[in-house]
């Protein structure tokens, strides 16, 4: 089992809804965290991660976003352009991988979250699908709809939910 | 993080609905096989499997099931009454999990399976809950329910789905 391939974990990350600059979702980082300290664990050679941030493209506007980022250094050309939005937050996850010695891979597609995450799931075809989660009530779930729940029904490989936990919900439980 | 306490992953286990003896049923084993290969790996001391295996009432009529079995020797002396069934699905698992040194505990609970496992959750806050599905359609699942659907909704910790690939899936999908 030592010699064989690594576990390839896709992440489905995004921006939090709070803040104004590009951090990280809470659930995103609460997937990201969880996910290298119960499953990676000391076995840091044993699991590569792969993160997609889907932005929307009325929201954000961007035309050319299907770049690959594997290193910190693949960060700085971008980041004098627009895109440094995307970027900016996927580097969080790379440079913390980096620091852990954990293999990844990040990129930035546009589209409708839900249905890009399940066709990224059909074209790299990765051991394990991990998704954040608000953990809403039905009522709040009405409006927003959420991701996970499409992610679970329709991609095409184990899929992990990760909820937040109460404490780390915000007063509106639909921010993010 | 090599010497933090082991990942501590809760599988729910049932009977194969084929066979006439008590098998594990084509999503269970799947999801066992698949935790082993992907999540464990080579870290066998890092991780602890709980295996809960739900029977309802009516279907099996046991009256003393809330013991614990650790190893392959505690199911002996209960295999001489009627509770051999459940028992006889635990070994598979826990004998395979001696067979590889990876720690485990496995037990049954009469109830509705959705209901006890959340129950479980709850009650020995487990790091994971991992539940194999059978990966049916809308229309399917308008009759048989789904005991995953249930749990990635309500258990308080993070749930792995973990569906039959196609050809793993019996001629009536219903069956598992």
């Amino acid at each position: 089992m030592a010699g064989a391939a690594p576990t390839r974990v896709l992440m489905g990350v995004n921006e939090s809804t709070i803040k104004g600059y590009p951090h990280a979702s809470i659930s995103s980082r609460k997937a990201f965290e969880w996910t290298l300290d119960k499953i990676v664990r000391s076995n840091t050679s044993g699991f590569k991660l792969l993160f997609l941030h889907v932005q929307v493209p009325d929201e954000d506007g961007f035309d050319d976003m299907d770049s690959i980022y594997a290193s910190p250094e693949d960060f700085k050309s971008l980041k004098r352009r627009d895109q440094a939005r995307g970027a900016h937050l996927l580097e969080f996850f790379v440079e913390r991988c980096h620091a852990i010695g954990v293999a990844c891979e990040a990129w930035i597609k546009k589209g409708d979250p839900k249905e890009v995450i399940c066709h990224e799931v059909k074209r790299l075809q990765p051991d394990l699908l991990v998704v954040g989660c608000r953990g809403l009530g039905p009522f709040q779930r009405v409006f927003v709809g959420t991701v996970s729940e499409f992610c679970v029904k329709h991609a095409e490989c184990p899929v992990i939910t990760i909820k937040r936990s109460a404490e780390e919900t915000p007063e509106d439980p639909v921010d993010d």
